[in-house]
């Protein structure tokens, strides 16, 4: 039995707010059950200097948490003065999953940023940002469309995140604080909306775990996935 | 004539929602027209070591804002290493506020760290977010006394604050970003429900200013300052 | 009855050694009494990279204390990696005072740097320091003019500084150590040479304070400061 | 065809030399290929301070690259004043897996730091280093119960690591630089001498991957860690 | 011929003024004719962690320049976030040079920290401060003498320093920035009142120097060193 | 009678490998004793900013330390967030002492970047980095002349570095670490092949030192350099 009293493979309900704040081209309040994550997309008419001149662009993402998100509070990355190595090892798969959405050729010598924000965390922060960040960039490029600083829509596929584990022995979908944080294994998967693996990370917190369980997990989150794009184009749609 | 219509004394639309996330022992979204900004209250039972062993407590605060807040993206400072000049100035300036609410032996040898975290602006953050950190901290002294970790109530007063300046040779309240970045004069002023001053910090922006346009604008943040905080009072007791 | 047996209205002694330092183009040691400050002004023929081809210059100011100017030793800064939030919020109010000085547009793509050293701290530094910088930022143009560095003197105005406060229940004028350390009101007031209000910044340290004792402070501030300019115009043309 | 006509299946060559250095308690030099780690192993007699008086023990490692490891000469981090995030995130998963294979109750209050220090990089370094760290630490604890610092062994299993990839449409195992850096998809993935998964990461590159060519790479990656912990077993026992 | 029409055996005018400013213990300006350098020496009663309860004290030395000291204005290091390399080499020789003079057991457990801040700048920098360095402890020891804090005097000798290179193909002592920045040979030494070496550091700025070279510049830093050991003497009894 | 049995003008058995590494212009393990350090020298087509459009190239060093190089483990650098004092002063020794060997006008607008990481202490590091990366240079030079990259070989000399100091009383030379830790005095002295001085630093740890024990140094340094420059050639011959 769940803490939450879901069945196996039920993810919590999930709810995307597009034009959540006013300023950014694309701007996102994704909750995955008591998962809260502001996401702005943020587009730029330059790369940067590593870029200039190959006729490409750049998409990437930052990461942060609030410092009271948390059961206690965390100290303020700002004022500690560097980003921890969780935070940046977020930041880089949320930057390297929406790459594999775009066509980098096709965005041009534009460059997107993707800031993700956790005002409320309840398992999951990860797989909620991937999720709401790849509807912010959508936003984000329709306006670039709709301002005509695309020609073409880069967009090649759209992809959504969900974490999936072995919770008392069990393997779970989208797992929230109280599972998390006893689970045996924990691993979270990035897919397209043709079911294909973007990533994979999955590290066993406790026990070793089987080919057989891996496959189990990845059964979960194949279903979670397609479920969690359904939301994401419903949104889109709205 | 002022950009929004508004009359000169007239304050921006103010809510106050409490309980606006989970974990803090006070939360309030604060909003003051289009400004929006996220206060948590934390409490900690203890005290930064150099107050170890005095018999008093600590009220601090920190200040920050999401990257896309504002018209472009401004660079996390998390990201560049170190928080700018003009955020620790306003984190100093709320913290100072929060404490001539306070008194600090009443508290004890515990903490309360209130974070402002603005998620949308358009201009008056600092004010909103002395606001705002003053019902947080409210809140959390409630809860403070309800597990008895508080005798008596250390609160003196109640605070609250409000921007005005010189707009096109007129005195207003409660500037806007579109005011704001135009003004002659920037006034911030910091009071307490007994209309007494707790901090005032002008600047002048374009011309300098002279004792009457000060007592003129003081005398609006009076009147907008007493407003605030019946809005305050009223979201306590709702 | 004031520590140092001044009148509530009295400034403290306060000279301006010019060309105390032989490099910069302007060099002042100023002295509020036991407070002693080197201010410097340099001159770059170029502006910061965000203000190239504007057609303006730029004036600014950095702060720093010598670690045992004060009772105690303090960190170095340089040694601790950052200058605290009071060294930031200190050269920014400097540098904003300056530049109300200064006809940016005159000045042309060319840059003043005023760096305030305390090599013995008393009480007013800040204030003591605009005084001495505004001496120094004036030698610095007098040489850039003979230098033909300027066809046209881009000062507008002069401007000083001094503190008020209320001790034991009396305003008084240039606090020093003693009253400042345990003063109820502590209020920083820069004018220009018209006798206008540049800047004000008044916090309550104790008591918080009415309109009638902020009027009583802008007072002495206003005639401290007169007295303080004529100072500044003695040493200028001695 | 492999660049360097291995078969898809085939391990490069790998060596693994003790007692590399001198000073500490366990010392490695791993080679995968061309790869080459420095991996040592140091024991600390206390625990870092988060930990103290909990009755169990820590295992932790840090990641390191000589500035021209690489083809091209990278920045030294030392002088950055950072890690970079890909070294954070390396260092983690290195630590991670370590304690995977240590019962941390049975190591006590003391503390177990893996060095992993890459002098000539061609591809796999992160795998070839959570292999030779394994060994460094094997010779630590060793070190540790003839000293007398530990009554029972800790060590509940060994882990090693290999990369598997999808190389112009094929899966193979242990990737080369010329290999990494045009494949479309790289995993690393961690076991133990159960053949049990510790940690799986897989990234799609270029093309994303399907659940078979997961279980392709995964079956290769079996195979070739069940290879090199043999090699590590007759690296212990020679 | 110098440029400063100096013998080759001459130093610059020297003066050192004690009790410079009010707050520290030991307190002297020091110049060597155009390099002036504040020294000050404060006593703290405890030491540093890595000594507590090994029953010596310590004596630590910080070095600063004020960014005008120099012709052109160099970057504060407070603002920049370190101290270069510069600066931290220099302030590692003064504190070694002042710990050979001091019996660290007598000093008991308790520290001495001498900052030197060079306020104008014109060669030998770090000379001058050894030397003025040398009188501010000897204060501050006195202070400590005075109020209980040592039972015995803790200094052992007193040393001093001077700069000696070869200018033109001749040796010369006591080098001001014009000779300095064009000597081919620049040499540091710190001798004690014994006539013995405490240190010696010289370099090759252009061409490599002989044995006997060396033995040339030594002798003129032996009289030199006897002669300012002397000025320091007279403006001890003073 | 020196610990290792050596004579008191003995240096250690000294051992240079070239080509250590495989990317590196030039890569070289050198071994004084247990010392072992290994240098590479990286060359670049560009020059530092501040160098651009001088006509003139750019030869620079970085010194690092393996944790565990160590008798006990030391903090990470890159972890700590910043180069020691130690280390930079080591680096800046080794950078200056290459340069006395090079034609920078000759090398062109072309930088070589010499980096010595030290993957073993026993004492004598700096030297051992100094004598080591004049071999790496000079492969590298060499790779630079095949290029093309060069017209004219830029190498003025060769140098090379030994410590000496006085040990229980007796001038010896290439301390170990058994030596070094209890030395009185510290030498390090650097010299061309033609016999010449580049650099020397002593240093009196103990006991100050005469100047006739300087020259009782200075001789064994002369030889011992002079059989270390043999090697030198042997190595770059072999």
């Amino acid at each position: 039995m769940r803490p939450s009293g879901r069945s196996a493979s039920q993810v919590r309900p999930i709810t995307i707010t597009r034009h959540f704040t006013a300023h950014a081209e694309g701007s996102v309040l994704v909750e995955f059950g008591d998962t809260k994550v502001i996401c702005t997309a943020s587009v730029e008419e330059s790369v940067p200097r590593w870029l200039k001149g190959k006729g490409q662009g750049w998409v990437t993402a930052e990461y942060g948490m609030l410092p009271r998100a948390t059961h206690s509070r965390n100290r303020r990355e700002a004022a500690s003065g560097k980003q921890g190595g969780r935070t940046l090892e977020i930041q880089r798969l949320i930057a390297r999953s929406l790459r594999a959405a775009v066509d980098l050729e096709v965005l041009g010598e534009q460059m997107i940023t993707v800031d993700c924000d956790v005002i409320q965390a309840d398992g999951g922060t990860r797989t909620a940002s991937i999720t709401g960040a790849m509807v912010a960039l959508t936003d984000a490029i329709q306006v670039m469309m709709e301002k005509g600083l695309l020609k073409k829509n880069p967009l090649k596929t759209t992809i959504a995140a969900v974490s999936v584990g072995i919770y008392q022995g069990t393997p779970v979908c989208d797992l929230d604080y109280a599972e998390d944080s006893s689970a045996e294994t924990d691993m979270n998967v990035i897919m397209n909306r043709e079911g294909k693996i973007i990533e994979i990370q999955g590290t066993a917190e406790g026990e070793a775990f089987s080919t057989e369980e891996l496959m189990a997990m990845l059964s979960l989150a194949k279903d979670g996935i397609a479920e969690i794009i359904n939301i994401q184009q419903a949104a889109l749609e709205s």
